[in-house]
Order: structure tokens, then sequence, then C-alpha cells
């Protein structure tokens, strides 16, 4: 098992550097969920934990008696027989041709598939989960957009020329704004990365140049003594790197925290969403005389 | 070895939370270093690493045949006989009361001993290394100014009152600068946070109240199938998050990349100096009209 996913793993990655928004990611991304989905349903078992979230419940994979737990399964959002349904026609159509209502579960099952089996096969690599989350996000705006992004900009600044890595770009035309699309598995201290990053490209190119993006998967963390699960919020601190560090345009959760929904009904109104509304919003979003 | 360390280590995480100026922190410091040195010496032997870097030589600790590696050691600035014959005294009066032509090595080596110890015995944990050092950077700056800093400050905009965890921020008085000191054992790309919190401090306070000083042990990467050491340097990065961040006031080095060194030099003129140097330029540091 652990040899064929990361194979294929192998393979996508290689897929995504040549055409991110190729039907060769899509089926790659399709594979890999359902190789995650069928090793968790035939070779693991499921561990009730104890929720401190409310309103959600949480589970984990694992393969047996004192094996690895998985990362925290959503219970609501983790649905394989209907992700399994849906996932040949994401790989014709795009992800964006997957009936709404379904679409949230179906990439959180999609995400959660390959990153549970991935935990539980191979204990502490937490880069191939993030790579993999990576991909699915990309391919999906890439897809929608139509356009390959680029992954660093050139800042040239008098005498100053250099390459600067970044995370996506997005170059939709002369006629739109551009992409800044961080995707991360979840975010916690480590989010002020975001808003630094567009704070750079708000200074080299301009401010509402290109728009920050935000993509994550949850912020949830296991207590592994009490196998119970929180989620990490810190809505204060959102809201003043909002205000004092750059603006992002839109954030986006498959298992979105109810503490950062929040955020966009008051001030500095930081929109947080489902990704799914992504495909609602997708021209919006590059309109260049769009409220920032 | 492990236990004792871990729980001296314990007593000078409390007595530093309780007053990071204090002889009580010193003598902590100094035995854990004293501790670090005579395990390294007695039960340790040297394995020599193949240098990639300029002008430096580096070694690392391993306890046997197949045991772990500790990180890199450069040969130069490690003299155990030197750091011993100065912890006394360092306890006593403070490190500034190192001699200056000294202090540079009886630093790197009290560093070095708890990490290279620490990783030795306890494969994998960065934490404790990453705090044995923060505390000891801290303590030489809040023993110096005789004032012990805060952990976080109140931001008021409006309706908004919120606590911002921060970095040590040391409060020197209404006719000083403020500090800012991050303390990191090595940045990588981690580093952009450090610009970012200054940010957010120059937005909420005002430019150049409270002055960016970030500490770091070194920027070396040990590639484990060669054996072979690397800086890992981003100069490039450096200059646009100065230029389009925040601006940090100095950046110190216990092992200094000579390609940082060099930032000093050229546009935006980032100061890389060796961490002995802040105790003759404390004072600089400061005073309200210095250049930014």
């Amino acid at each position: 098992m652990t040899d064929t996913l990361t194979t294929r793993f192998g393979a996508l990655s290689v897929a995504a550097r040549d055409d991110l928004k190729g039907a060769g990611v899509a089926r790659g991304i399709a594979e890999l969920a359902e190789m995650g989905l069928d090793f968790l349903e035939r070779r693991c078992r499921r561990v009730e934990l104890t929720s401190n979230v409310t309103g959600k419940e949480y589970f984990a994979f694992t393969r047996g008696r004192g094996g690895a737990l998985s990362r925290p399964v959503n219970a609501r959002l983790f649905d394989a027989e209907l992700a399994l349904t849906w996932l040949d026609s994401a790989v014709a159509g795009g992800f964006g041709s997957v009936d709404r209502g379904a679409l949230d579960r179906v990439l959180y099952t999609c995400a959660m598939a390959y990153c549970a089996a991935n935990d539980v096969v191979k204990t502490g690599d937490k880069k191939t989960p993030g790579t993999y989350f990576e991909i699915l996000a990309g391919h999906m705006v890439a897809r929608e957009y139509g356009t390959n992004p680029q992954r660093s900009i050139q800042v040239l600044n008098l005498d100053l020329e250099t390459q600067l890595p970044t995370d996506f770009i997005f170059d939709l035309g002369e006629t739109a704004a551009r992409i800044h699309l961080p995707v991360k598995t979840s975010t916690r201290e480590r989010v002020i990365q975001v808003w630094a990053h567009q704070r750079v490209l708000d200074g080299v190119y301009g401010v509402n140049r290109i728009r920050g993006v935000l993509v994550c998967l949850n912020e949830t963390n296991m207590q592994t003594r009490s196998n119970s699960v929180i989620e990490v919020c810190l809505p204060g601190q959102w809201a003043i790197y909002q205000m004092f560090i750059a603006q992002l345009h839109r954030v986006y959760y498959l298992d979105i925290p109810e503490r950062y929904r929040e955020l966009g009904t008051k001030y500095p109104f930081i929109q947080v969403r489902p990704f799914s509304q992504f495909f609602d919003e997708a021209d919006e979003l590059i309109r260049p005389h769009a409220a920032p």
C-alpha cells in the first residue's frame, strides 16, 4: 500500500508540475483518493474521538491495536460513497461540474482520503498530505480559470533584480486582477506568512493588483492523550494581520471553523467561506473594480 | 543523562519565566552548558563533516556506531575549555563581563553544548534547544538593560481590544526606543514571520517606536547522506522583506553567515553582526534619535 500510494503520488506531482489544470492531474487526484478510500474502508477501522468543537463530530482511522491514528475526520463531511459517485465526472468535467450540494463533501472526502491513509501508513509525514491538498486546490482554480499558475515572480527595483519564490500566482490577463493562492492543510501561527507574502506582492506590484486567496483544509488539532479534538483559531490575530499587514481577499475552508466564518460579519470583514463557493464567485474574484 | 538534562531544563524554564535577567537564570544556563560539555566530552566522539561553507569547518557529536549525529558544530567557535574558564564570571557579572575577544566563542559553545547534547540524546526534539537559546539570548539582553521583557502587547484600536502574543519586548522607559527581540536557532523560510511581526508593531505603535533585533544561532543544514554542511541563506529575499514589509534594526548571529554579513554594505543595508557586538552598542540601539 505504502509503495503504491508513494509511486502514484510521485506521478501526480510530476503531472502537476507539467500541467496543473490538465485532466491528467484530475485523474491522479481521483486515483489517489480512490486508493485512500479503499485502504481506509478495507484495512482500517474508525475510532470515535471526543469533539470539543460545537456542532461537529470527529473520528480517526487506524489499522489496529496500538497503530497510529490518522488526523481527525469530520463525520458529516466525510462521505466515501458520495465521493466515489462523483469522481468520474470530476475527472471529465472538473470539480466545478460536481453537484453544488455535494461538492464540499466530495472535496473534503478526496482530501481526507489521501491525508488520512498517509497518516496511518507513514507516521510523521506531513509533507505529502500538504502537497496533495495543494495540487487538489490548485488544480481546481487552474481548471476553472483555464490557466496554469506561476511559482515565482520577478522583482525589479532600480538596481535590484531578483526572482521571489511564491505560492501559486494566476495571471488572468490585462483586464483582470491576478490571484495569489496559498494553500495550507492548516495554518496555526504560521498563517502570518500568508499576510506577509501578500504585503510583499502589494508593495512590489501595487495594492489590489494581485489578490490574496487562501485555501485551507481545516484547523483541527488532536489531543493524543484524551483522543479529543479542538479547533485552533486565532480570530483576534487574524483581524490584526488584516488591519496592519495586508488584506486577504478570501479565505476558503473545506471544514470551516465557525469562529473564522464569523470574521466576515465584523471589522475588518475577512471573508471566510466554504471552498465550494469559489465556483460561484470565480469571475467576481478577478473583476478589476470589485470591492477589495 | 536525559533525565538530568530534562529536569534542569525544566527548572531553567521556570526561573526564566520568573526573572529572565536574574542570576538564577545565568546559573541555570551555565549548569546546562557544563552538563552538556561534560556529556559531549566523556560520552561522545566527534565525526568530521564535509564543509561546503567557505572558510568554516564543522563536526558533529555522536554517542557511537549508528547513533544519531548532533547538529553541525563550527570547529573554530566551539571551545569547551574557554567556555568553562569564563562561565563562573558570566554567572557573577553577566555575559557582558566576559573578555570581548572570547565572548563569541563562549556564547557559541554554551548554546551548542546544550543543543548538541540534546540532539544526541533526544533525536527529533527541536523545541527545547530553541527555548534554551531563547533564554540565553533573552537573559543577556535583559541583564544588560536591567529589565525583564513582556511576551505580549495590548492592541487598542477603536472598538477592538486584544492581547497580541509577541517575542520578547523590552520597555526601556519613555526616553528610549523599545526592543522587539525574536530569537531563533535558525530562520530559513520562516524568517518572514519576524518581518511580519515587526510590521504589526510598526502599524500599531508607529514606525521606529519598537525596534526589531533578531538573534540567531546559525543557518547550517546537514545533508545526512553525505555528512556535508551547507548554510541556507536567502539574501535576496531578506532584502525584499526589509524593503516591503518592515525594517529590522539589527540581526545578530553567533555563527554568522558571510552572505548575510555582506547585506550591511548594500541597499537596503540590513545590519547583520556577531552577537558579541550587542554589548558594544546596547545604548546606541535604544537611543531614540538613532538612524532607523
